[in-house]
């Protein structure tokens, strides 16, 4: 990159607004999971309209950006290749405005803001953004990936959650569209910012967006269920659906290999089952009421108490056993899988999703195939039966020779997405949208007529290099 | 139309399949409301091939389609225009597949099956399309315009409840779209399904779909509310979302106007009010719950009741009076709405949305307004309050001379819009999307920067002549 761009990009931003050393630029060239690449430079523009210069003039002078919010993701979406001629646009100065609509239960908010410091703020009005996460990103790249998360069963994703944004695209005026109007009804043509929600960045810069609202949960009960056997999973998911309608606010799926690696690793966990014996596959459910318990009220635990005990004494029941506890102990348990499993060993991980009846005939299949195919690769997956969605992690022993093979890590990841995609019918990446490390992968399963549609809306909207993703 | 084209067409689609003659075509030719058009022919494909083989044809020939299902809509999107010149492409044929999916709690359906059938075959296994309309369309139309109807507060609207779509599209192939896969996590480039959805058909004609279900409510209570004021309005709404969370499944305002038109010319009514006196603003608040009423649990009505006295007895309370009632009467009402104002006179109707905030500010607003410029117009409002939007439906007596007078509607339409959206920024097309009725508010009102993308969309997807709305 030549000094005059650096140069003219420093004029625009002023000192705080244009990184190019070294040093300053190291956290914005490294992903949160082995990544790294290397940045010409890291834009960091304060406001919609400084996005649009920078956006601007780059585009003009043919330079590539990458745009970056809380650098959280998992598939290489966020940060730069190591060729150095790619720029960040990070979000990270963007954190305004917070404007809380209390009738309205939205709020407007910079792109540039960490979700925990959203809902921190929200916190004193009853309200939240309800896409709950291990991760703590920043609005930008939720939106830019249409996470959903662990209550997306009770809140939907983030696409469900967006009322407005505001967007710069990569065209040569880097034209503002402003889609912020954050009214719930409104049909007068095409609904602009869906094109920008889960579609990594490529169409424009999210800067502002306005965001529904929930109303806190006031009472919670959960349980960890051992179902009758894998096969028995989807019914007993029909059956807590029957019994509770609306009230299941999460469906989680943990593998005993997620569960016991969390066991291993996290200190602070404490092993919730039977004589500590893990069981193969547990499901973590989740009840909770938006209003406050009422006088007279039975209590949530008593409830759930109540049903998971008719679905037990069921005929043929697709329960064998169920502890009801603490959510926050049985969430910390969950919670603690991610880490857990990334202290077994290297991991390789999958973002998956099924229609929900064939979420477990995938494992099941994948755990029988796995011994024949890749016999030093333990399945360790945990993930969301009630919206269909699996983290399918793998782990391979550290000191496995087969690691430094090049041609090991593709191919698992060929034969795992292709059992997925073209097997089962599913998606091979459900949250974590695109990036470097799953392009090959867009290319190769995206039908023709759908790639040519994409690269024609890309012309059309932001015709300049924007984001990791390529049509 | 030249008679070849009609003999080729019938080639294609068989004796049933093409209808060319004037009794034939009368009601594909008539809308819902004030609504007159002549067809060149109406096509009525029974499969996804066969739209496909209508549509390649007539964009190769240069013959505009207009796509209609239930013909329900009240905005001229779905009849034919008065030039004899356009198709009809019906999907009355388009019934099948039907494909419920308890686990994934999806249904896959045609097109052109009516919400009622649609709610009917899926009533014994205990879920629905939670869509609550007073019309009875079909589901090619409901996507076309995002219906959102009386639920959405609870449930949302079409777009959160479309998991897929089979599309074809207006291009010489008449190229197919297969976005069916039913996932509800799917993050792998844009969601195409979300650009067929609330555009009038006119990016691709939507020939099957696949539908989230709900569970159906199994306890429900309502009651009608007096607020203290129009403004106490948003005060009362944020107080029942605070005690009841997401159980409110509706809050729809009805003006004493509409309710006195309802009770006038709706035999089937009871007055429920005091003395028989209709308030000059209701509220119809609905609490529901898809779990079964469990032993020892407060019943709904109860519920509702102590709520509503807790809010009552604030200081400064926003509720005047309630009265709690069986949720069929009291439906019955707010479903005699439209019946009631139509019989009033000649009926201008307007369906506005604004953030929630701002509907009785609106309101107001026009009810201090309107006298001193259309003193012979009076405001019978409705609307969804929980979600912001409004039936603004003005009565006009019908005698008046100012009836005939040219100017008389645009310049009252105009008027209204402007309010609406430049002053309360508000949407002119909450749920009934775009059609010749309201194109020129479209133009009128869509920023240059959105239409020039929107032309640019239209050319890459759907470049032959398809629906009634223009970019």
């Amino acid at each position: 990159m030549i000094d005059a761009h650096i140069e003219a990009l420093q004029n625009l931003l002023g000192e705080k607004g244009l990184l190019a050393t070294a040093s300053d630029m190291a956290a914005y060239e490294t992903g949160a999971r082995y990544d790294h690449g290397a940045a010409a430079f890291v834009a960091r523009p304060a406001s919609t309209g400084e996005v649009s210069a920078v956006v601007s003039y780059c585009v003009r002078n043919g330079i590539a950006l990458i745009p970056q919010s809380g650098n959280t993701g998992l598939v290489s979406g966020s940060t730069p290749d190591d060729s150095g001629r790619q720029g960040v646009l990070s979000l990270d100065r963007l954190t305004a405005p917070f404007a809380l609509d209390r009738v309205n239960r939205t709020v407007k908010a910079g792109a540039g803001l960490r979700l925990s410091d959203l809902n921190g703020r929200l916190e004193e009005a009853g309200l939240f953004f309800p896409i709950d996460l291990g991760a703590d990103p920043c609005l930008g790249g939720m939106i830019a990936t249409n996470t959903g998360g662990s209550r997306f069963l009770r809140y939907g994703d983030v696409r469900r959650n967006t009322l407005g944004l505001t967007v710069v695209l990569a065209d040569e005026d880097g034209t503002v569209l402003d889609l912020s109007s954050g009214l719930r009804k409104n049909n007068t043509g095409i609904d602009w910012k869906q094109l920008f929600i889960g579609t990594s960045g490529a169409f424009g810069i999210v800067t502002e967006c306005v965001l529904n609202l929930e109303p806190l949960p006031r009472q919670t009960a959960t349980a960890l269920l051992v179902p009758a056997s894998t096969e028995a999973v989807p019914a007993l998911l029909v059956a807590m659906e029957e019994a509770l309608g609306s009230y299941l606010s999460a469906f989680e799926g943990m593998s005993g290999n997620a569960v016991r690696a969390a066991l291993d690793h996290v200190a602070s966990l404490r092993n919730p089952f039977q004589g500590g014996i893990v069981p193969d596959f547990v499901i973590l459910a989740e009840i909770s009421r938006s209003s406050p318990q009422r006088e007279g009220e039975q209590p949530l635990d008593a409830v759930l108490e109540d049903v998971l005990a008719a679905i037990w004494e069921q005929e043929g029941a697709p329960l064998a056993d169920a502890f009801v506890g603490p959510p926050h102990e049985i969430w910390a348990l969950r919670h603690g899988l991610s880490e857990g499993v990334k202290h077994s060993g290297r991991l390789i991980a999958f973002d998956l999703s099924f229609r929900r009846g064939d979420i477990m005939r995938f494992l099941d299949h994948m755990k029988a195939e796995m011994p024949k195919r890749f016999a030093d690769v333990t399945i360790c997956d945990f993930g969301h039966i009630g919206d269909g969605g699996v983290h399918f992690n793998l782990v391979v022993a550290c000191d496995d020779r087969r690691l430094a093979d090049p041609g090991f890590e593709p191919g698992l990841r060929e034969w795992v997405f292709t059992a997925a995609v073209e097997t089962f019918g599913g998606s091979f990446s459900a949250e974590h949208a695109i990036g470097r490390k799953n392009q090959g992968f867009y290319d190769k399963y995206t039908p023709d007529e759908i790639r040519k549609l994409a690269a024609g809306l890309k012309s059309i909207t932001s015709p300049g290099p924007l984001g990791a993703m390529t049509f």
